[in-house]
């Protein structure tokens, strides 16, 4: 039976089918995502629930004339296959390969790159508004939005604009009812009611000004196509709203909605997730940390766990199954996150807000006016900080220490193992002045026995892994494990020292005194910024005190980082371990 | 006649008048208000218009135990006079005196610091679900929020979570449809037919699952009191719709709500505004930077103008009035307006997005994920930037060089005076590789003959103002114009050298590689952060180039800057001219 698929290399091909081919080509569409993210990793679920919108969108509108952005883009594969990338699909999210969420310098058809979150319908109104004052009335202007990312402040900023204009812009909401987790929140229990035909007769979006339909049923590829035929010709700004089953298609990810959204490797056929090999390895970090909160809740009634709508990714949901009535799902609202650990913070709660650290970028006024400028002590867990792989360059968590720095009250510490978070988690419970952001990297730490017995940790102090003459190295964070080794690897390692600074606010300044009156040349090693970041305070420490040593900062230099596995990140950004280690060699050459 | 004010130190007394005579001590505390602001100068509308609402709310609720949470803290002046700050209301906003937004440390009764709208429902909704955790359900909690204000998406970010929440929680809906300037949006819209009677049945705060009631006359004392003490006894999450006339009981700042928001003094009596001398001035910034959008708008007809909620503030006014399908107001909406922003540059517009360096903290994400990394020639324009002066801490635009400069692809070049505004803005227009951010302070210029023609700057040089040998000043800004005068004052300034740097990214290095090469001592100034600002930028540059010469570097150390005159303020933050002048003095002498 000839395939469908195989002849469509972009949508005027598409174009060429009867409407009675198409759910054929929705079924193997289906089965071209499965049969690749099966064996090379990636986001499953939201593709899998679009794949009829996205071929109805594609059959019905004139891309790339018409404008389409697909809100928080790993909902895109489907897109990317009918746009001319089926050949290369099976290079997503590798190093060189296309990216996992929509580009604009990957096609032409990518009208916006969307790898956070809630700002397809302020991108697609611009763009709407730019084609109105250029007269140009014919063009059609779409963003398809879930229910999860529409919650969003974000996106209501738009739709509160977009209700005032009489742009030719079309918003599909794509209701799955569940974002990586289950959608919460008031709109949330709007919109099933809506379903349930139990909402009374004015709607929400009506009511902001928006010609409202549906909901549809987004998998019935004639009703879709008939009702985006119909819209078309309607003017102004308007809300379809379509019902849709994230992991539709496939059994199991239809079921577990949460594991499916990016299920690593798995049989395509039964759909059975693969096993990683069965030796020990040392925990995520997420894990530690959700493992460590419910320990130290179960002690401290007064500590609650806030997540803006990441309980799995960052394993609060640890918390939420064992404490339900103190942590919080909040949806996807990094302001509202932030400012309610605030208000909880003056009642004297605990707060762990935790946020990934590309995230918190969402959040930062809050974090200055509402947190520190009135030194409340909310605890930040700032996950996936520093480069983190896959997802790429709209997901690196390497600005935190840059923006955070400047912010009086706020402590900066990053964890170099599983045992520090667990004690910097331990330590801010017990009470501090103030508020502290804890950053840590996605993945796995680096010890198998990390359930230590607390210790408190002194605010504002390094530690000294190894004493050297020579060569001091400064590092926070994580990647001081691959410095360790990289040492113990030296054939005369004893000139080399090694400081795991821990704070990048406050400066350990009695270590760094000693560090700089000990060593002939430093290195800090961070997998941050190089501009701002905890590099640039050690040169701010060293100007302050008259110091003067030669300093290379090791940081991620003043560039976006492609995205590519972890490692490979690492060597774009110049942090990679053959890099610090031929340095450290040439150093130690010169010295002699 | 006895005045019922002057009994009045604290709720406690207000609570022993009779429901009879609140209405007169509304006059007399609208009196007392005018009286003050009249002389003293601050924001006069927003508190006049919610006298009544601030005698009710402390009349029926139990504050400081009952939680109260005033969003945009300006209207917060009757709050203050009645919670015991009368005597000394007469030091608002001035050096040492009270701060003119509510303040946590000023009094147990300021439950929360706001400066920045839209924070109050999600730090009082942080608070009630403290509460609930306590079991301490008699505990009321209140925000009071403009519609203005929860048009912006945090707020409804906090609605979205108080409407599934089962705290005791009452938002009050100060509807007098303006924040600054008029509100805008669909949400606006959607109210005026509420009030008209002409929405449907449905409410939209209902849809939200809060229970709603209003709209009732919010100068109506015993309506107020009657449906306050009828909500006391609701359980659960509930909104209250008031309509309020901002400016209530002067005729000027009801009738010109826009300039009596702040007026500045004015005749107490007949609410004439007292005109400054008529002395020839140089221009505002704001006007500048206004008058130069129209300037350049009308001969490229690719420029549009957005600002969030500020056209008066920012001066974007004038474009509204001459090319009003060009000069967006997108309401308190920063994240939507840098995306829109972003959505415009897609296709070719040139936007000019104006906003307050201390606001843009709430579209940082935006300006990286969507602006930064696509590369899109969007024209940031940061007002306010640097020290506000009354405003104080909230309002402060000091961070901004600290957390643009970690952003890769974004010029940001902060203009010494007038006319390298309009240059930059020229520049800007002509088309470049990609966003830049410019920066420029509240107030006035530093020249009477600011209308120059354009001449286009060289992205990334600096400008020698004038030659030296022993000391190189380097600045940033319009505080070079008191650098460039502090010098000419010295005895022997040939030793002197004086560099406008302009851009703080990308550096001059050439210009920067000479000055280390030709002085002795640097000095850089700057009115933001000393963390990670352009003094940073200047000792990572030094560094990397193996530079090493002594480098002072002034700006805003890591504390929050109180309130008072703009001169005093940077005295606080130790960059007043007297300061750098001794240090200077006293490097001259050391190199002698």
């Amino acid at each position: 039976m000839e395939r469908l698929l195989k002849h469509i290399e972009s949508p005027e091909d598409l174009k060429r089918l009867t409407l009675d081919e198409l759910p054929k080509l929705a079924q193997e569409l289906r089965e071209f995502i499965i049969d690749i993210v099966s064996t090379k990793e990636g986001h499953l679920g939201a593709s899998l629930g679009v794949v009829e919108l996205t071929i109805a969108l594609h059959y019905v509108f004139n891309a790339p004339y018409d404008k389409l952005i697909w809100d928080v883009g790993h909902q895109a594969y489907g897109h990317k296959i009918l746009t001319g990338r089926k050949e290369i699909f099976d290079t997503n999210r590798q190093l060189g390969g296309i990216s996992g969420f929509p580009k604009r310098s990957e096609s032409e058809y990518d009208d916006f790159g969307t790898g956070h979150s809630s700002t397809a319908i302020s991108a697609i109104l611009g763009m709407s508004m730019a084609s109105k004052l250029k007269n140009d009335f014919n063009r059609q202007h779409i963003a398809v939005v879930g229910d999860a990312s529409i919650a969003s402040g974000m996106a209501f900023e738009g739709l509160n604009h977009l209700g005032v204009t009489d742009v030719n812009t079309l918003i599909v909401l794509n209701d799955n009812a569940i974002g990586i987790d289950p959608s919460v929140g008031a709109l949330k229990k709007y919109l099933t009611n809506v379903k349930a035909g139990t909402a009374k007769d004015e709607n929400i979006f009506e009511c902001l000004n928006l010609n409202y339909t549906g909901p549809i049923d987004g998998h019935d590829l004639k009703a879709l196509v008939a009702e985006l035929e119909r819209l078309k010709h309607v003017d102004g700004p308007k809300l379809l709203h379509i019902i849709t089953t994230k992991g539709k298609g496939l059994k199991q990810a239809e079921e577990d909605q949460v594991v499916y959204h990016a299920p690593g490797k798995f049989d395509k056929t039964t759909g059975e997730r693969l096993k990683k090999s069965g030796q020990a390895q040392p925990p995520k970090y997420q894990d530690v940390f959700g493992h460590t909160i419910v320990e130290l809740a179960q002690k401290n009634e007064k500590i609650v766990g806030i997540t803006p709508a990441m309980p799995s990714g960052s394993s609060l949901k640890f918390m939420m199954e064992e404490i339900p009535e103190r942590a919080f799902d909040v949806g996807i609202a990094e302001q509202h996150a932030v400012t309610l650990a605030a208000g909880m913070a003056t009642q004297g709660l605990i707060p762990f807000c935790n946020i990934y650290s590309t995230f918190l970028q969402r959040a930062y006024d809050q974090v200055i006016h509402d947190v520190a400028l009135q030194k409340l002590p909310v605890i930040f867990c700032l996950d996936r900080a520093g480069l983190v792989g896959q997802d790429g360059p709209t997901h690196h968590g390497v600005f935190d220490m840059a923006f955070l720095r400047c912010i009086p009250n706020l402590t900066v510490f990053a964890p170099m193992n599983e045992m520090e978070l667990r004690n910097i988690m331990y330590t801010a419970q017990l009470g501090l002045d103030g508020p502290i952001a804890i950053r840590y990297p996605r993945g796995r730490g680096a010890n198998i026995d990390w359930k230590n017995d607390f210790e408190p940790i002194e605010i504002g102090t390094g530690r000294c892994l190894k004493k050297g003459f020579k060569i001091a190295i400064l590092t926070v964070g994580d990647i001081g494990n691959g410095i360790s080794e990289l040492i113990a690897g030296f054939s005369a390692p004893e000139a080399l020292g090694h400081y795991d600074m821990r704070f990048v606010k406050p400066l350990d300044r009695n270590l760094l005194r000693s560090i700089f009156n000990s060593y002939e040349h430093i290195i800090t090693v961070e997998d941050g910024t190089k501009m701002g970041g905890f590099g640039s305070a050690v040169l701010e420490f060293g100007n302050e005190e008259g110091l003067t040593k030669p300093v290379k900062i090791f940081g991620v230099p003043d560039q976006f980082i492609d995205h590519g596995e972890p490692s490979e990140t690492h060597k774009m950004a110049g942090i990679d371990f053959d890099t610090i280690h031929s340095y450290i060699q040439s150093t130690l050459t010169q010295c002699d």
